[in-house]
């Protein structure tokens, strides 16, 4: 009898029935190239649902104690898929501690006790990879860790949540507004009904801490992502920045400075029409990377899905099936770089604003505005404008000089 | 003393002067990381140049002779940068067969002769890697043979050829005639003198060789690939098939039919504007791939420079060098599946179609023109249309009874 490797599977949800389904699938391909038979042997039974019809159809067991899958010794991965920090964190942090791997798709537990857990598992000698946490389906963390290993990134940009995506796309195609868009996401599945985590960045930040280590060897929080959601994003900005030539995304920039220490936002940015991060509709992500190496490169695909989550899952269990027939153990090799952390919003940088023009102090435009780029709004009364280069702490002071409106919008400019 | 990855390099033309400086650069990030030092030892001195200052720069041995490589027992790895056939294969022959591992970017090489080499290599219990045969820095071969394992490929589809794509840019952008795009790579350095293998597509014929197989698990040849290029393509087309909606790409495609069998093609193809691969501009490749699990996914990067092809010949020998930690060999996860092969010239498809209007046999355009997309260029008396979907058989048939011009330009439409 050839090696096997058996997983106790947390959570049978969207994704978790998604892996069950995509394993069965691919369990002869995987076996025939990797010589390791992989399947779900146990799975916690789900306290909402019944799950035993699933459990009957991929030849699982259920159990209702957690515990029975840690101990349980003929068990060698533990597949996380409930999401959120609790109860997940100690369910991983016990299957860790009795020496099963662990494969998760969980970016807030991740980004939030990544390296706590990280600790555990390399105490206990075995793996925990979470390639499905950071853009679904696109093949992201094992390729920084990998391809990239021999560059040097200067920066790496992403369209990372695929709920805000969805909506800047209707809100540009269709002029749909900031509510429609919202509502649509929800019914389409993408957003959930507290929309705040996608809306505000937050669900971004999270991805942005995780690729800051694969990236730039530097462990953040959330808390040192300057982040700032789309909530309330008007169709006439978005409008506007298409006449500009560009179009507006939510994007999470990890980025070295002149001087050498690194930014970390998430935030709309006008992204110029040619730049690849443009094209990306719907709820599909982009990852952008500028590296001394490979210059510019990007991966593409769903950022998220039953399927291509799933899949990205699975991949980390072929991983670890192909290092059980070699009998190793291989952690996502990231690495550690001490590098300052810079405030954003004290680097140069072309800004979109506009504002209410009743509130203006002055007669005339200041010259830090981008002339060409700014045009006077009869229909809603509004200044909109490109400034030219300057720190966004140096605009908003200058902004106060200038005008009284309540309603400023600032978006930073990408360049090409 | 930790562990040490030697190398013998072959070829130290603009990729290897660029492996000789990543490697100088990356050396002790690869050792932080790997927990082994990886450095050029020996070459191969040039027969057309001096290279003792190179060689003296990044401190190795020069050597006149090609076996003093192989058989040297501190050798780990011969990185083969020569390109073309001979005497490359008989190189890599010796070095496989001396129990070196193997690093080339070498895709003519690999695509006509990959299976004999990789069966030497397997022979003697070592690794042949060429992950930068195909995309210059993208990283695709090692990431489809590892994130797209427990997945199914149903089609991939490349810009994988960076002169014609430039090229195609040029003529698009600033209607710059073939004949001057042409000159214009060729001074840049992307276009070779002879210019053959990139404009009449078997450069691109040779990448989906080598992506048929880690796609599809199907070996195939050269020959199996329906070539077409770009040689003598009119701007006019370029500009009718802009009017239409779609840009005009050398698009390399592997695709599983309605049936099941496998089509492979390299041709000029209309890119509906929307889609990931019309974006693509200049010297840049992309690779979109089809799947069941991941759905539509992309990478992007730099198909040629030396800088790029250099970082991923530098991402095989990081392999390399934690398989070495491990003490483990691990070929190129590849497959073998039975597919049959079918024309694609008998897959229906719509196609754009132009030619002189003079030479019409009937008074009425037929009904398999689609008619609001056909037009009638008075400037240069010529109809362009887009057809329904028929095979590209069918289609030579019909116009055959429809119009004597000689001049007629078929290409396919891809869609969205």
């Amino acid at each position: 009898m050839g090696k096997q490797l058996n997983i106790g599977l947390l959570g049978m949800g969207v994704v978790g029935s998604g892996v069950c389904q995509v394993l069965a699938e691919q369990k002869e391909a995987i076996l025939a190239r990797t010589g390791v038979s992989v399947q779900i042997t146990k799975a916690l039974a789900s306290p909402y649902e019944d799950k035993s019809a699933l459990a009957a159809k991929y030849g699982f067991a259920l159990t209702n104690e957690a515990n029975e899958l840690f101990e349980d010794e003929t068990i060698d991965v533990i597949v996380e898929l409930i999401g959120k920090i609790d109860p997940a964190k100690a369910f991983i942090s016990a299957a860790l501690e009795n020496k099963k791997h662990v494969v998760t798709a969980n970016k807030d537990l991740i980004a939030t006790h990544g390296p706590e857990l990280l600790a555990i598992a390399e105490k206990a000698g075995v793996s925990l990879y979470y390639e499905a946490s950071v853009g679904g389906g696109i093949p992201i963390l094992r390729t920084l860790s990998t391809h990239y290993l021999p560059d040097t990134i200067t920066g790496i940009f992403g369209i990372v949540n695929g709920t805000t995506n969805y909506m800047l796309t209707k809100m540009t195609e269709v002029g749909m507004t900031y509510e429609d868009a919202l509502s649509q996401a929800q019914a389409k599945g993408f957003a959930e009904s507290d929309p705040t985590n996608d809306v505000d960045g937050i669900d971004a930040a999270y991805k942005m801490v995780i690729l800051t280590k694969f990236a730039f060897g530097k462990t953040i929080h959330v808390a040192d992502v300057a982040t700032k959601g789309i909530r309330g994003l008007a169709v006439a900005d978005i409008k506007q920045a298409q006449a500009f030539g560009y179009e507006v995304k939510l994007i999470g920039a990890a980025q070295k400075t002149v001087d050498g220490s690194l930014t970390v936002s998430v935030g709309p940015v006008l992204v110029p029409k040619n730049h690849a991060l443009a094209t990306i509709q719907n709820e599909f992500n982009g990852i952008f990377i500028e590296s001394e190496g490979i210059d510019q490169s990007m991966v593409y695909g769903p950022g998220a899905g039953s399927r291509p989550t799933a899949t990205s899952v699975v991949a980390d269990l072929t991983v670890l099936a192909k290092n059980k027939s070699f009998g190793i153990v291989e952690p996502f090799l990231t690495f550690e770089k001490e590098t300052a952390l810079a405030s954003v919003e004290e680097v140069p940088s072309r800004h979109y604003v506009s504002f209410s023009s009743q509130e203006i102090k002055g007669n005339a435009l200041p010259e830090w505005f981008a002339f060409e780029q700014t045009v006077f709004n009869e229909a809603d009364q509004r200044i909109a404008g490109i400034t030219n280069p300057m720190s966004e702490k140096e605009l908003t002071e200058k902004l106060a000089t200038y005008t009284d409106a309540q309603d400023i919008q600032i978006m930073k400019v990408m360049e090409e």
